[in-house]
């Protein structure tokens, strides 16, 4: 998957989805990630987007999966595009991929769209087999002097 | 297995396992639920047991089932002893049956026993397909004025 | 949608999806919800199914939309089988329809298909434009003498 | 306040805000609260919107003040449609009142928009000399049977 | 056991403990439970002690049991003295007896001291064998339109 | 001290101390509690003051006591101005007197100055040797059909 | 936006809003952030602002967005009058802008007022589409040897 | 043990149990675990199993023991298989072994399989004798610039 | 203030207030801060205090104010003597200084008195204007080695 | 104390308690801590020990104390005997000592049993006079990439 997911990266800065009607992408690759310019291009900070509305399909059984995602990152020359972040994370709705690799997919989608100095990207998959997978993956160096918060993410305790 | 597992409930008075090695029994067909006078038969109160312990298999799949179970009570001539309740539930470690099934029989084996004015029990199941199974049961009538608070377990949330 | 969601109720005890590969219906017309014997018909209990991995389509902008759904019900003369029911859930994840309507239509199929003395549902959806709904549906009368605890999911409180 | 608010409660079926560009009204005067039929309208439910976004003016001091709103009602005919709620709440942002007052004025309007069998409306407000105000109110009967869950909302409790 | 503590409950207004060096008594036996005239014995309300300091002896195995108390009571013509409470509480250091009986001994302690219309007890047990018991009681009538709170205490979970 | 405290009740309308330099009154007796024309007087609704900011003396060793307090009632013909109740609460300051009087005594001044028609108030003291208190008080009836929520606040547990 | 705000910075030593009626200021640009001095300038430590109550505008919408402010600051010759932060915070009220500007703007504001060694600031949106975005920036050096909590606040989680 | 259990760690990559039949192996000596070509070797990151469902045999009583287990670990070449994963933890049913020993049998197994360039375990263990037992282990070094966060599982508290 | 509450620090070590009744300080010019020798004076190891109920006036409105403050230190010859510490906080009673000074002055007065290696303290203050106020202050070096936890105070929220 | 507690740091591998009948011992002086080899003693690892159930007697007062400790150590040749920790917690029962000693002299009586290269304790205190105190206690240095979570509990924080 991750070539095709790769695709959607288009650098677009004519954003074509805001403000607009905007369906849903079949898939990654018809999904268009686009960047706006940063207001605060030589400042060194981080955004987070958490994004518990996530849906793709197991690659085993065809059946849902579901994940909670937070992504962090340094702004370098620009910002995601809020909305087309939220239609990329939906057009994996019928794709199939293990957690692992879609993690990954996702984390490098939005590293090679916006080049920033550091992202990272936590997958909190909801369990399978009575046993939940996370992944975490960061990439790059954060600028010095930045401040990176704990994601926070409460850990999974089966019941009681 | 309702019919089995009854069979445990002996209600024997000369207890055989209390402070003794106490083997863990191989079904429930072989644990011995076992009793002790209450020492306030004339009051009515509330004794409740909590147990995050348990595991048995599933029927279809073979594979273990974990459950965290409530059990509240109004105590009539007798008290169930502690450590043969440990075992009982002890004793559906290879044993196999649906979770409902199972939250009742053990409930009914409780009641059958101590022949309480009033019981209830309430089975919170691990998630199975990401959906968890609980079970609320209760059978008699509580004693007029008696107070029986929440079991408060918490909700099943999945991730994030 | 109520007439084709109703469609999927049909009252099958030859379990056609249990222990064999079971794709994703592709639409609640297609999905067959099906019904296992009570073990315990002459005992007054209550049944939980908390399902946090739910996703349909919202019928005015065709976006995801996502719920938490907790199902309660007293079991007559049958139960739910707990994989119909799931594979049921994600039958909705190509389905447009609005908040309250699907959370009755769910709660409507599967008192229809299992005919209990009392269910009840709360669809607790995650928010759109900061807000967001819940919705809360019980139908029949609770069997005299049953302990019904509450469904305890967290209320929604925005950031801080 | 109270009849100017009422005023917004314009029973308009034909929507004049959803899937348009709806600026946010400058008072309660001026807002449209919209209604949409009940799917359901035979059947008995409650539907809860949790409002964390909500600010108005102080009527003393002229500064801003806060709250989180739950509404739960059990739908007659119709339902609010949410978008045009959502503008009706921010719609107080340049009015001033007091907390009793406003947290009155929202639920009398949805009430008279609505004609709900039931309706109540919890306005928790945010601390002013260090003790903050709640408000609850209800109106109506509801039906018979219905399931109102708590709203849940946590207690304040300074620091520490 | 519940002889010797019956005979704590010295029904004693010329207070013997309070603002003197009272050293902790040997045995509920040695204790004095003390009363004060309630300053509002007209007034209908709730007293509520919670005392998460206490210890005892298991009857079986001389090892120490820890639990953690709520008691709650409506004044009549007398108030439990707070001192003499928390004395009383500690005289059962060294002594030993079953959960069930300790806690009913303790609120008959008080009920019979006080002479309350209504009272009540959760004694909350650390696990033993995995499994903590609870034990709740209550005697006579809450005098009408009283308010009685919910004790709260968190349900034991186990690990995770 | 209810003698003293009562005479803060004075039952006045041109409000003295809202929008004026109000310093802290010496005891109750020298605190003037407010009362403002209730809005809504023919809506039966619910106002909650929640106040972690107290603190009194206390009658035995002279040093501080501290409590949080939680108040409920229903409005009729008044509601309490907040700035005075804030004051009336803050001249307990260098005041003595047992948390059971204490409590009753801010209840009935309230309820003396609003002669709404029904009042509670929950006093949570915080612990004294290891012990806190807690009181609960409640007077008038409920007019029919009003909504009162639970006051939520956590229990004490110690530590751990 | 951001010469607009900076405009706000007058570093003025003659208090002009504190114990004073004080009107919401139109726009940053009309707000007046004020400064007093340190009284502990030759000390390194660190002051935090909690902000829960912040509103300011969409600038693609023109709808009203909120948000949670967290500002940790090590003092120099200045600390940021509360008052005017207050009314500094409240000026965004009817102001559009992004939320990576509105937070680095905010931030560089007091850092241009207060020329402290080192600032932070948390921005905790609340969700738009189903993510919320947080901005997390600081600026300068920490003196050595200071101590700077974690901000600790909780991570969203939709619903579940 | 550890012997036996090393055994388990055969490195096969044929894949004998995913989507098949697998029933519980009856010890770790027969369990096989599996290991899948990582889908992204050149890349640095964490993935991490929670495990709440794991039981094992007291060897000095006989008796059920429980964990909950967390492993994290950074792939090299190879994924562990997760349902072999869950097969493995399953055969320890009816293993007797010290928790410190099983906790580090269990981290060296998966450690053997997958050569991770870095792996730690946490077990957290139920009461026994009032005292629950936690043993972290980790082994090699863990990439420069890998993301790894806390764990994060809730202390144990006993009760109140 | 910080000249009249450094005065406080009387070193003094034939303590004379332990044991006795000790009035309340009129201010903490009168207060008698003591400390006694550390039992382990070549032991580097961390006390922690932690004082909820605090509470002082505000220098512009004269009303009081409340925080909650914790503080840490690494005992050097000297241990502070507890009663004394708790007389010494309530002596702040009638004192009014703003929330940064009030801080630094009750941390430097005990670093003064114990002259321990490493001192740290963090006050909680109540919101005013909707705002709460944390300082956080800390002198000195900790001895390597030694183990500082996080204070982890809950962070403000408002409501909701 | 710490005298007489050394002494029960007999290193004695005979175990004398495991699987027998062991009465509580009378003092630190009777209890006998023993050790058991590592299973893993080539490995660096931490165990951590929870012990909620802990009570001694105030040196001042003769009251008794409460506490709630944490033991952390990283073994080399042996692993404290669980059972024989146990005993020597519970031997404190009728010992007198101030909150700082008895932490540390528990945490040197494991360190000089254990030769450990690492260790450290938490004695979280109950609060006496409104303040709890905690004693944090770590010595020798913990071996290369040793893992150490943090203790996590929960922070005191009085009412409300
Ligand atoms: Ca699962
Ligand atoms: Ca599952
Ligand atoms: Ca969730
Ligand atoms: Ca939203
Ligand atoms: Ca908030
Ligand atoms: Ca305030
Ligand atoms: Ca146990
Ligand atoms: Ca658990
Ligand atoms: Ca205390
Ligand atoms: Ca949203
Ligand atoms: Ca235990
Ligand atoms: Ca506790
Ligand atoms: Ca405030
Ligand atoms: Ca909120
Ligand atoms: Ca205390
Ligand atoms: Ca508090």
């Amino acid at each position: 998957m991750a070539e095709a997911a790769k695709k959607a990266s288009v650098k677009n800065q004519g954003l074509r989805q805001l403000g607009k009607t905007a369906p849903l992408p079949a898939s990654p690759d018809d999904a268009i990630l686009e960047r706006v310019p940063n207001p605060h291009p030589d400042t060194a900070y981080v955004a987070r987007f958490t994004a518990p509305e996530f849906t793709c399909l197991c690659p085993v059984t065809g059946q849902p999966d579901f994940a909670h995602f937070v992504l962090d990152y340094t702004p370098g020359a620009w910002l995601v595009e809020s909305k087309s972040f939220k239609l990329y994370l939906g057009s994996f709705r019928n794709t199939a991929a293990f957690h692992e690799d879609t993690t990954l997919t996702i984390g490098k989608a939005i590293a090679d769209l916006l080049e920033p100095s550091w992202l990272r990207i936590g997958g909190y998959w909801f369990p399978r087999g009575g046993i939940p997978i996370d992944v975490f993956w960061q990439c790059g160096s954060p600028p010095e002097g930045i401040w990176i918060p704990d994601q926070g993410v409460a850990p999974y305790r089966g019941r009681g």
